[in-house]
């Protein structure tokens, strides 16, 4: 399968890469992120996220976000919900696209979200026929599907399951997610393969996590059997409360680095990326893991 | 072309990791180093650089350092050398082989060792006539070979016309080197079909650096690009005294479990060479850039 020559990314910064940190941010300085990301490039933003601020303090606010973003023509705000309260709180505050996590482990899928992964499935369903009705798309992160933080090795033919029941209920794209960053190129292509087979016809998505430094090795090898579309978080911070040892995704600024002098497009201005990665960084208290800004661009 | 089952590491955190370092290390830390390294699986160890002490202060020390190191049975030590005097102190040290390294760029070839690329590459046919007939054999690294801190961009035929030179004069290997960090993994593929053009028979390696998050990328399209043999360095320590901007080497305990995860044998211990890369980091005054120590491996 041959390398796309334009990839989208899906900029998960405001919601990733702000759900496992210990300065939460207000809603101002979340859209003031958001602003800045979309000043940057940045048209496919996981924005907020629906999910009890009780649980993840770091994501509420969720509505009031929403409803101070600018609406820029061409730019989609992605919800993530995890349950139909979720949904309705989404639908309500005018997101563009839902995003569900589904687990492919049952100790995660429980500590995360409280169920099993078949209970997880199957509020998927529910949760995207709702969604049709509203005329708003679903997509579906199979997360833990490299490696799970409890159970250790995910069976691949479980990842496939989950995706192949998420495609049936409607999703229209699927990601294949390293939640604790564990996977390695050749992985990808193995879940790839399977996961295409499993759910034909539907686009896929990858998210990586660097925890090992293997997360932009996973993203080129991702490129290179033909996914198009792909996380990444500016600054490259994130992390999951629930998963042990979590920590970053793919920066943002060093994903277009790379894409850039590859020849591949993604819109995104990776010096003006890096730039709010300094930014937030600052906000949190803590250092981008993007290498982007240290060390500067190529070399004129 | 296949990419191998089984990767050769050369551990270079003895040489490439400590010489752009502040704090110099003493001969027996860099003698304790090597011990540790030996003991994790480390084989071909680039050990010591018989550069000018003045210049480079950090690589004072190399005949001490060579006299102590273990002699263990299937373990090469590698000596840097630049020139004719520090080929003779390299043999007289009792190193096992000898690289050299020749820039693709005269820039970087004035100021990191005031000669010339075509000087160089000249330097290189006596350093490697003369080990030849002392029996040492002698390999080449092309280094800014994927860009220059001075110059941007690198020609490639300059790179592949190096390494036909090299090759001509009798280099059993030839390294491609990513010097300043700035190669993506389609350059890798690309240099690496012209640099097998140039030198066709001759064993290729590659050296990279992960100043932008691209550098395990780069090794793992290097492996799947058909070579077996790659640079890296405890800890991710390293960088060029004479290159702006240069940071750490690839760690070895990170691309390890990159190699280890894809069923790529390498005998090398990534949890030993990650408590050696955070001892190291101790001695230094700062952490390692590799992830693997503080991650952890796959869980359990």
């Amino acid at each position: 399968m041959a390398a796309a020559e334009r990839v989208e990314i899906v900029e998960v910064g405001p919601r990733d890469g702000l759900q496992n940190e210990d300065t939460p941010l207000s809603v101002a300085d979340k859209v003031e992120l958001i602003r800045r990301l979309v000043e940057a490039g940045a048209r496919r933003i996981e924005a907020v996220s629906f999910v009890n601020p009780r649980r993840v303090p770091q994501m509420a606010g969720a509505e009031e976000v929403m409803a101070a973003v600018p609406r820029t023509p061409g730019v989609s705000y992605i919800g993530l919900v995890l349950n139909r309260r979720g949904l309705d709180r989404a639908l309500a505050a005018g997101v563009d696209e839902v995003n569900v996590a589904i687990p492919a482990t049952d100790e995660f899928c429980r500590r995360n979200q409280g169920t099993t992964v078949e209970e997880m499935t199957a509020a998927f369903a529910d949760i995207a026929a709702a969604a049709a009705e509203a005329g708003t798309p679903v997509s579906a992160t199979v997360s833990t599907a490299f490696g799970c933080p409890f159970e250790g090795e995910t069976d691949p033919g479980r990842v496939a399951a989950v995706a192949r029941a998420a495609a049936e209920a409607g999703a229209v794209e699927i990601a294949v997610a390293d939640t604790i960053g564990v996977g390695v190129p050749r992985q990808v292509a193995d879940l790839l393969a399977r996961v295409r087979a499993a759910a034909p016809g539907v686009r896929l998505r990858c998210h990586f996590h660097n925890t090992r430094n293997t997360g932009y090795a996973n993203a080129h090898a991702a490129l290179e059997h033909g996914v198009d579309v792909l996380d990444a978080s500016v600054g490259g911070f994130g992390g999951c409360p629930f998963a042990p040892g979590a920590t970053g995704n793919i920066a943002t600024e060093d994903l277009v680095y790379l894409l850039d002098r590859s020849g591949v497009a993604t819109g995104v201005d990776s010096a003006a990326t890096a730039r709010t990665g300094t930014w937030l960084g600052s906000l949190l208290g803590k250092p981008p893991t993007a290498l982007l800004g240290r060390a500067g661009g190529f070399p004129d």
